[in-house]
């Protein structure tokens, strides 16, 4: 394995020219200026303190910058990643004997170190096995378990839990404290935020701002906020007043972390790590195919592993806390310009002078415009049309997003990622344990062989051909058996079986064998056992085996071949 | 739902004659004499006083009786579901809270409540998910451990552990402790036992008995030993001589015992009480199924699920421990003419009596002999002809063969059979999610469509048909995209692209949302997708959807539809 093919920056780095250095700069400061307040607010969110989101924003993103394999991907605190730190944080601090920073930063380390073995070992297809009506099912969930959450901050009260019960719960117990001032700061911010997104955008362009133009402006909403509300915080005292402001966030860069390795707390985290990452990495992946497709670029499911593997291992060396490739930020870096990796380098580089120069300010900063922040973006992030569309196209997509979305709400994120994983699987699993079989005959004048009871076929008595709609292997091969011996029962004049196989495209070992029982089988009711429309594959393996000596009949390149013979033995 | 048809005893009391009385008397009797040693050694493999294996071969044997549905199956203590319980009972009792036959009777009513649940929700069909190769080797590796662990009441030494190298390093460093004489009634037993299976039968055939009547009669071994050694240990105080003997074995028929549900230990037992119970379903199911088919009874796996279920709670409610359907007992009882679950009930009439009237007796039997029973019984179940079989036949069954192996042999029996289902459906999963795709092309001078990488086909540079061997999924949606991109890459003149669907039998909305992307970024390089040989319920599917709408192309009925139309537009 060559060094070069592990650093796709190489890639990039090698025709870079002025044009390329000119938009990534300007891409960059736009991201930057999005990036400030979000990275603040989903600190806060994880229940960390406010530094450790610039810190998620600076080494990580030069990690990914180097190792990733999306041109335009940005990385850093995401909404439903910071939920799911808080959650696993949370509870393995309940003990007392690991403090909150030194759990996430644990927690971004061994999702990190998972993340890059799986690229390694190129698991990368392990994507594939988290269904998008479950990931949107999730985050949907989760967007309101954050939002119900951000309720608290934004009233000035504590609340606490990470499931709808207890959220509910909480805040109709708490929400008689609310703080006035507090509550009033927030709801203005909320309303100013919606104002933008959704009014502000027509309006500019009504005035004659295109698109693209106006959609990157709005984006700078919440460093407008805090640039009108901290001097204002400031000379008005709101937290002489009772406000809840950030407070004082120390200033300078992040100092090396050396990770904390405590056995028992890496064992505690390493589902809670895996389910992050796994997230995480779905959702990069997903981002970073839709903005490629725009511009033909591809995005290697192995290389993004890697990628982001290295982005949460700098984020754990430096303070940070699991950080993955975001959608509103990717879109944005990818709108403002950016051409490559190198508008990534450009904001670390702005949020670390932000880090150096900018946190005196932040102490004034109402922790109410955070929430508000948080609110209006994961509001976003709530799409109930997947569960219009499941429930139009099958039970099975509607069961896997209805109980993700309700495991998620009412037992946590973990559980929910679980349960959505478990019953997608499962389902897909019952489906082929129990195939469509369907009796074919013979469609007339015509070499086509169709199911008897959609269409007027021509049978015989002597001969009952099946078609399987599956691949044999050991979850149907016993209901392979019993479906045959149903069809056989009670024909007496049966001579003949034959086995149809276009759709099968696989064997197995206990398929093989219930294959030679039901040869056995009809061979002891005098009845012969025929296949027909084998394909290359399958018949490769049965003859590995030992099958096709024992078969009493024959194998038939057609379903046709197989009728006429057999009909022909009759005469 | 009828009461009736939960009771298939009912079917077969209905006609029951004077014949069935007499075949099912002898086979019961047989059986007895089988089962007394049996029992008493699987209980003490089981870490539990011996009395508890005869308790469970009284009411359970009624219980299934009653509602199993196979006629001949015959339950009871058997050698894998003893090492487990072995194993979940120690891991419990190890805190010292518990007692060894507390949670053995938990374990067996867990593993019965959760049967009956599974089989009122006909949830039969989980036993498909355990394959053939898996199961032959857990029991294989089971029955490794247990030929092990026996060679230390064997040799009067006590051996712990229940992995392999738990019981190499204990064997090796008290091998030298070994008890002269103990290890001398032993491996005498071990020599008449392995004598009378597989040199008596012939000698006995040689001298006119039947090879049926042989078999039986050899099946008396065990009891032929205790005969001879129970009053030689009396005479000769083996007693007294240091070799360990079974003891005081109270005597009377088992108390009902209240289960005792304390909410710790149902949980932690709940993971082994399932896997015991799901291991021990699907043995019986494959037992009761070869038996069945010798007489064309039919098994239902569900009705099996409540008999099997009914039978562990009597155990649990009478003393017991987890029992099961065994195979050797089964066959013996199928093979003396048992016609009806009477024979089972007649056989807990006689175990009954023994635990009556026999116990005293037990007093001075060696452990050893016991040992002995076990070892001779287990080497029968080791199946090393599964590896070779797998090895020949597929690389996904060889590697679930020897992980099931290799987990079990080094962590344990749980590990084992999880590890075990888990590579089965992982490697499932993991071909269905890489499907095979094949570009086809007309096979000249006919209709039929053919991989062209196999057959010299005909194809034009406009179109570009694309057969796809598997059901589309969430786990193959996005490889789908990929594989289809990578074949358009390079191809100026396409202008069709034609996905062939014989063999996709399911779509689900990750696998439509693939779709629609295709057909959208297909329509951006202005290339037209069209189908063909869509089967009924897909389409079904399709209509469910707006995708029928977005297509930018066709459904074709054929391939052959789709190309003449195609070529045809060219012209």
């Amino acid at each position: 394995m060559r060094v070069a093919s592990l650093i796709p920056a190489a890639d990039w780095l090698q025709g870079y020219s002025r044009d390329n250095l000119i938009n990534d700069g300007l891409a960059a400061v736009i991201v930057m200026i999005m990036l400030i307040p979000q990275s603040l607010a989903y600190a806060l969110l994880a229940g960390l303190p406010a530094e450790m989101g610039l810190y998620a924003s600076i080494l990580p993103l030069i990690a990914y910058a180097l190792f990733g394999s999306s041109r335009t991907l940005s990385v850093g605190p995401v909404a439903v990643a910071s939920l799911m730190t808080a959650s696993a944080v949370g509870s393995v601090t309940a003990g007392g004997n690991v403090d909150y920073a030194t759990a996430a930063t644990t927690l971004a380390l061994l999702g990190g170190v998972m993340l890059i073995v799986l690229g390694l070992l190129k698991f990368g297809f392990v994507a594939n096995f988290l269904s998008h009506p479950v990931v949107s099912g999730f985050i949907t969930a989760s967007g309101i378990i954050i939002a119900l959450g951000q309720l608290g901050p934004l009233m000035g009260v504590s609340i606490k839990g990470d499931t709808l019960p207890h959220l509910l719960e909480d805040l109709g117990s708490h929400w008689v404290d609310a703080h006035g001032l507090t509550t009033l700061i927030g709801m203005c911010a909320i309303g100013f935020l919606l104002f933008s997104r959704y009014a502000l955008t027509p309006l500019l362009m009504a005035s004659g701002m295109s698109e693209r133009a106006a959609s990157l402006f709005v984006r700078a909403a919440p460093v407008v906020i805090m640039v009108v509300v901290i001097p204002l915080s400031y000379l008005q005292g709101f937290a002489e007043q009772g406000v809840p402001v950030v407070g004082s966030v120390p200033t300078g860069l992040p100092a090396f972390s050396k990770p904390h390795l405590d056995w028992v707390l890496l064992e505690e985290l390493a589902m809670p790590a895996f389910l992050i990452a796994l997230i995480g990495f779905v959702e990069s992946v997903s981002v970073g195919k839709t903005l490629g497709a725009k511009r033909r670029q591809r995005i290697d499911p192995n290389q993004e592993l890697i990628g982001l593997g290295a982005a949460n291992t700098a984020a754990a060396l430096s303070g940070g806390f699991p950080v993955t490739g975001g959608f509103s930020r990717s879109v944005v870096n990818f709108d403002a310009g950016a051409d490559t990796q190198m508008a990534s380098i450009f904001t670390a580089a702005g949020i670390a002078l932000a880090a150096l120069l900018l946190t005196p300010a932040l102490y004034f900063l109402p922790k109410a415009v955070l929430a508000a922040t948080i609110i209006v973006a994961v509001l976003a992030l709530i799409d109930w049309n997947i569960l219009r569309l499941s429930a139009r196209f099958s039970r099975a997509d509607l069961s896997a997003v209805l109980l993700t979305i309700l495991v998620t709400l009412l037992a946590g994120v973990e559980l929910g990622v679980l349960t959505g994983v478990g019953v997608s699987i499962g389902l897909h699993l019952y489906q082929t344990s129990t195939p469509h079989f369907a009796v074919v005959g013979q469609m007339p004048d015509s070499e086509h062989y169709r199911n008897e009871k959609r269409h007027d076929v021509i049978t015989t008595p002597e001969i009952l051909s099946i078609r399987i709609d599956e691949s044999l292997y050991f979850a149907n091969a016993a209901y392979l058996e019993d479906v045959l011996f149903e069809e056989v029962k009670g024909k007496p004049d049966l001579r003949h079986v034959v086995l149809m196989c276009p759709a099968v495209n696989r064997i197995d070992l206990s398929a093989l064998e219930a294959l030679e029982r039901i040869n056995e089988r009809l061979a002891e009711q005098e009845i012969t056992l025929h296949m027909s429309e084998v394909k290359g594959p399958v018949m490769d393996a049965l003859q590995r085996s030992d099958f096709l000596h024992h078969l009493t009949g024959q194998i038939y390149l057609s379903q046709h071949a197989a009728d006429l013979d057999l009909r022909g033995r009759r005469g």
